[in-house]
């Protein structure tokens, strides 16, 4: 498997384009996204568990019911949230570009992104989609990336290529996500796409394992989104024998969707909104996963944990006490903790109490940009990790005033 | 009932002191707090939910299992929690303090808050106990609720006398809790003091109920501290009928047990670490008590919420998304929002859409330091209150660095 460059258009037949369409106010903001596959192929997406949904969403569920879609358009600058005429906003969306295109609307996955409650007009939207399906291009990724971001800071983007029976394949990605983020997805929007021929059924089943794992262990702020979804289209065009069961080309498959999944987490707990510091909790030694995931977790949500970090703190009681109250089964009398990054490892915690330690090294350690928080317990073999972020000034600044 | 002077003194018999050991460095700051009454009395208690305990409450679970206490003593600087010598160092406290005020070890409450996982040494406060003795007092509430604060801005103590049978009891409290604190306990310290004779068992059944509605409804951070603890001693001198089963008498002292704790609570919320606002949200409508409680906590819960506190920004988008991923059983498209302070109220969401308001108004009414959150549900009539405050740039400066 080999990083290449493209994101969403490194697989073959697949271009995209994001353009300012003029949902935003701010000109030079691109606000209208778009990816289109050059044949209709197999679809699949998971969703926030947030009961306040985005109409978008369920616009799309009702589109790839039968399993197929051709392309994506998602706006920023508003979520269609919480509005009576959501629904309808989607779904003129997907027909608009649907006659656009000259495909069926039904096969048009839409996303919105954005501030919740505020009508979104179809009008800008209605008259950008001539430019944006003029803009698309093989070379198209970043501008789509662009289009998605709301509090992002920077673009988040890759792709892999990956043998399947022979045959080169190509995964990638794009994605947004800066705040509201946490376990269970988030306002994180994520669009996959793949060369691969895969059936319906098996990119589903690939898609809700593999978040389990990767999505749904990001967390920013512990609030979980009404938008958030993560689509990945596949359109076959790699040539080779379609997956229809588990097996070695499966595992390929799942091999080339992690690595491009896990390293989008990254990206998104790294640009966590005003965040400094990208926080990783690899939890080693648990009862079974699911304890695994509930203390990494815990740990990454943890305010006062993060508030640490930002300090470059090593106040590694926040970790303890986190693991106390988050409901795993855990035997805290057990737990060690460390703090590793590249400049180096130190060990805070042994059989739940404190050790010595350097605090001149500690400091050292937690003033790199991406820290390790590392738990280790005496229940089982079972291990998990979380990814977040600090939290500053910045965020508080980010969120004291985003809507107005 | 009218609330009066005096705080954890208010009641007959009681006494109360506030001293500097050395277990701070800071001479200026108190760090031992006493309280204690003439006569033995009965004792109730309740702890924090979190798996990892500080070594006191270990301790004074023991002492009061048979119902009865006599004094409360408690640092603050250290928690001594995640400590291998933790329970030997509390034992030994209530031994000193025991021989010190010639009473049994075992009716001694210990408790401890600050730092974790940094072994507190008994020689401090083997040498502070003589005076912390000597410096016993009607008039010292204050100077003990000024003892057990860490982080704290203010101090927090309230009293109420109440009438049960014709005779005239008294009961109050202090506390302390800033930071670490989220529902089902925190570091939060809440010592309680009353002259009305109730038994054991009613005592702890008036503090265990009273606490669901109360300190497991207060949110700073969402961390649950690992040291928290509500304690109150009933010594029985004002001469009423004990209590001993439910009927008018135990609804009386309930009563005043409620005004003492809301108050604490609420005085907990608006002392937040780095608050400057008091957030109150009231759910009505819910299915049932359980479902307006998880509402309640999670609205108050939300950093994304609570950052637009903070920047007086009426985003009411953030409520509904707090409803939505609360995990109660709530049909959203009923929810109606609207905010509160005594500058006014402003709807600004009706059955789960957002309806027309005045940004200008809103801003005046969010501007204030008290705001309540009204949130109205179509699916019963059960209600719940919950308390919390903004998220602001001194709540990250305090946790960045608050251990070295």
């Amino acid at each position: 498997m080999t990083i290449i460059p493209g994101g969403v258009c490194a697989a073959k037949g697949f271009t995209a384009a994001g353009i300012h369409c003029g949902i935003r106010k701010n000109h030079t903001k691109k606000d209208l996204a778009l990816i289109v596959s050059r044949q209709k192929g197999h679809a699949a997406a998971v969703y926030t568990t947030n009961l306040v949904k985005g109409a978008p969403l369920d616009v799309t569920k009702a589109h790839i019911s039968d399993g197929c879609a051709q392309a994506i358009i998602c706006n920023s600058g508003n979520a269609n949230t919480c509005n009576a005429d959501g629904i309808q906003v989607a779904e003129q969306t997907a027909s608009l570009l649907g006659a656009a295109l000259h495909i069926d609307a039904k096969d048009v996955v839409v996303a919105s992104t954005g501030v919740i409650g505020q009508p979104l007009d179809i009008t800008p939207i209605q008259n950008g989609i001539p430019a944006l399906v003029e803009a698309l291009s093989e070379n198209g990724s970043a501008e789509a990336a662009e289009a998605i971001m709301t509090t992002d800071t920077v673009q988040k983007e890759i792709a892999v290529s990956f043998e399947i029976s022979g045959k080169t394949c190509t995964l990638g990605g794009i994605a947004k996500g800066s705040g509201m983020i946490h376990p269970n997805l988030a306002t994180m929007l994520v669009f996959l796409t793949t060369d691969a021929a895969i059936s319906a059924d098996m990119l589903q089943k690939a898609l809700s394992t593999d978040v389990q794992s990767t999505f749904n262990m990001v967390s920013i702020d512990g609030d979980t989104s009404t938008n958030d979804m993560v689509t990945i289209l596949a359109n076959g065009m790699a040539g080779n024998d379609e997956i229809v069961s588990e097996g070695a080309d499966f595992d390929a498959f799942m091999e080339a969707l992690n690595t491009v999944t896990v390293h989008l987490c990254r990206c998104i707990a790294a640009d966590g909104e005003g965040a400094t510091k990208l926080l990783e909790c690899a939890v080693t030694g648990a009862k079974d996963e699911p304890n695994a995931k509930t203390i990494a977790k815990s740990v990454v949500c943890s305010s006062l944990l993060k508030a640490a970090m930002f300090g470059a703190d090593a106040n590694w009681g926040r970790v303890l006490c986190a693991i106390g109250y988050s409901g795993a089964e855990v035997d805290v009398h057990k737990v060690g903790v460390s703090f590793s990054s590249k400049s180096g490892i130190v060990k805070v915690c042994e059989q739940g109490a404190g050790v010595p330690f350097s605090e001149e090294a500690a400091k050292k350690v937690l003033s790199e940009d991406e820290i390790d928080i590392l738990v280790t317990l005496g229940d089982g073999t079972a291990s998990a990790t979380a990814w977040g972020c600090d939290l500053t000034y910045d965020y508080v600044k980010i969120n004291g005033d985003y809507r107005t």
